[in-house]
């Protein structure tokens, strides 16, 4: 399809109705009023205010999120914006259903009818006296208003729908993405949406992106934020907008972008949705591979996304290294969570059944003490299959390993919750207690009667970009 | 038993006796009479003298060595040292079997009685002025024999049957280890053979010994030579004695010496020989490791040894790294051949099987035109198992393995000889004609014809220095 005319039409599918537009900016503003009014009447001084991308002017049609944020004086303490305002705004609104949030600042979250409101409490402070973490979004508001005009609002919208098309789209940690505030600064920087997929279908290792000149020293600037990625807020010179980027979603917005200029299609925005395989399938897939797929089951009540996805992240690299140190090497990993009741650590490993022989590299022999406690230990090993003896400056014995299956090793090292493998504290008790070890098809029964779990499997097996399939 | 009388017996055991000394050196005193003369018959104008160990008094007994060496006029032409000398040599001598040898320089080897005889045409030249490789040594001679007296005598001597003892004796090629003149000069350098011991127990990852001081700047002298042990030749500051010490063989030295100076034994001069294991032994050995250990065995015509093991060695790291490449781990590796007619290059590898899926990393996505190549390869190939997707800034793709079996990969690489993965040219058309793949017990029949090859499996599967056995 012709590029123009696709924009266009993504834009007139993503941008709200006259009707949405009205009802909840009117619906904001009205709670806006009543936070306002109840701190007011508890005798607190604030600035309550519209931010984020209702007050920007960038949401995309059916996904509003409104933000309302309650700008304090310096000399408030900090340990009460938790204990004192949110209660109060929460009293101030109790007909919804809401949650505290603590990732790294508390915060409120409601649920009124189908729209979704954050309360963010924060500093009125001036540029750069910055004391926590959310006060630099108003400025962040006000830089962005001023900047945008209805076209470029437009095309963040394309930008935004595209990011998310592809999976790319997100600060929070499950993703590791391009925030809503990152998409508008592009989308300025390069001017509009297909000038932004142009430039960063020929982004190099590292792209330094200063919107406000702050840096004279480009090189030095690199070296000290030491990221893929690096735009610098306009609002704050030290703070890097794309830290949360990982290398991975950078480069897939690469290859995306690249593709899609060359053949504009829908399915960059809206891309089809997976069809898991059915069981047969799975198995026939499962099994030409040759490889094994472990899966680590467990459950584990409420924790904040962010703080859950990081320890789940964090718990899979443990269990990844564990592998590959014990001989077990680890092709692919993936963590699947439905951010409730059910996680899954995905490892996929070349070498389901090890030899007993293994290669144990000892210390240099000039390390004289070394050298003698590492002979006393393996000269008159039962364990020991061949030498000690020297290779290069090194001594090295050929042992018995200790783990010829995965699952071994696995039920071994978490059977206290994985503590000592560094399996993050709030997991380890769910490790304990509910982990399942499961290899290639003995996941079928959890497969089958969860859906979502099936496509992320048939995802995971797949592992292309589901817009890669037909592109080239 | 006590280290100096242990020392005292090996002395007395390795000292040559009168009727010996008195034999050799007369008989090699002819001989240096009778070539000297015959070039004098024809006219050609040089020096004739006795080099070597017999000319320091340094051999051991039973097995002394004559070097002969001719030392010409700087205005004679190279081309001619073999063309004209050997040959006039070789006549004069033509009651001995002889054989000519053209490793880096030509020279003659000849057999007389129980003795072995090089004569070794070279330039009568100044220090530093050396025109060919062999020119140095009467230099190194005179140096020698200035520094030795009867006690350093004997104790190169101990030196020397000690590195043979523990299998780091021989600058030549197969070895890779300490010269008799290295032996020599480190007896001078540390005043004893038990002070070359223990200052060997104490050498650090670098050891740089410079016993004439040409160097005042030491770490621009270790850079210059870059070798784990630099000994600067007295008679040639830009030589290092030791560049044929491979790091192995100096490790091997310092853990014996260490070893020794501790728990001093007979064995590390006369290790016992190794009683082959019979065949179930063998195999019950062999099959405890559940590895695979792979034989290429084949046979080739006459190298000069240097030659040989040189390309040996290079066929050796050529195959591992094809099997590395390809996913076979491998463990170990050695070399074994008669120098005659059966050569063997043996690998033990983790993994005798692989499965079929591998990890295959593509190009940077910021490399375009790579992208596009990777993609177009492995996009809709019937090889492709999961991907291609990015991880960090790299396409990926998981696609089916070419080989799963060792063999396989191994008959299809040498099937042509080896050209192709790095086999040296005089090895290929052996390779291609009269290569035999074996596996573990596969090399049994081989095993049992051939005692020589049976030590040296059974050595290698223990893989343990023999002096270690029982010293800690």
């Amino acid at each position: 399809m012709d590029l123009e005319t696709l924009c266009k039409e993504i834009a007139l599918m993503e941008t709200p109705s006259r009707e949405e537009e009205k009802r909840v900016l009117t619906f904001a503003e009205e709670i806006r009023g009543r936070v306002s009014r109840a701190l007011e009447s508890e005798g607190i001084e604030a600035l309550v205010s519209l931010e984020g991308s209702l007050a920007k002017g960038t949401w995309l049609r059916n996904e509003p999120e409104i933000d309302i944020f309650i700008q304090l004086p310096t000399s408030y303490p900090r340990e009460s914006l938790g204990k004192t305002i949110l209660p109060i705004v929460k009293k101030s609104l109790n007909e919804f259903r809401s949650l505290e949030r603590y990732a790294e600042h508390p915060y409120l979250e409601l649920y009124a009818e189908d729209l979704r409101l954050n309360v963010v409490p924060c500093y009125r402070v001036r540029k750069g006296e910055w004391i926590s973490a959310t006060d630099r979004t108003p400025y962040h508001t006000e830089y962005v208003k001023s900047r945008l005009d209805d076209k470029l609002r437009r095309d963040v919208r394309l930008l935004k729908r595209f990011m998310k098309g592809i999976g790319v789209y997100g600060a929070e940690i499950k993703v590791g993405g391009f925030s809503g505030y990152l998409c508008e600064l592009l989308t300025i920087y390069y001017g509009s949406f297909i000038d932004t997929l142009s430039a960063a279908s020929n982004w190099k290792r590292t792209e330094f992106i200063d919107l406000e000149k702050h840096y004279a020293d480009v090189k030095e600037a690199i070296k000290f934020f030491g990221s893929p990625l690096i735009v610098v807020d306009p609002v704050d010179k030290f703070r890097n907008v794309a830290s949360s980027v990982r290398s991975e979603k950078k480069s897939l917005f690469t290859v995306a972008a690249r593709a899609f200029l060359q053949n504009p299609k829908r399915e960059f925005f809206y891309p089809k949705r997976v069809v898991p395989y059915d069981l047969p399938r799975l198995k026939s897939n499962v099994l030409k591979r040759g490889s094994a797929i472990i899966f680590i089951k467990f459950t584990k009540p409420n924790l904040v996304p962010d703080v859950l996805w990081g320890q789940l992240y964090k718990a899979s690299r443990a269990v990844s290294s564990t592998l590959d140190r014990h001989g077990f090497k680890t092709l692919r990993k993936a963590v699947w969570s439905d951010e409730d009741k059910n996680h899954v650590l995905i490892f996929e490993i070349e070498n389901m059944n090890l030899p007993p022989i293994k290669r144990h590299l000892g210390p240099p022999v000039f390390e004289a003490e070394d050298s003698k406690r590492f002979l006393t230990k393996h000269l008159n090993s039962e364990s020991t299959l061949s030498g000690p003896t020297v290779e290069g400056d090194r001594w090295v014995v050929y042992t018995q390993r200790r783990y010829l299956d995965p699952v071994d090793l696995l039920e071994d090292k978490l059977k206290d919750g994985g503590r000592g493998i560094g399996v993050p504290e709030d997991l380890t008790e769910a490790m304990k207690d509910s982990r399942e070890i499961l290899v290639n098809m003995e996941v079928s029964a959890f497969y089958s009667s969860n859906p979502k779990f099936a496509e992320f499997l048939t995802d995971f097996i797949t592992g292309r970009p589901r817009w890669l399939e037909s592109t080239y």
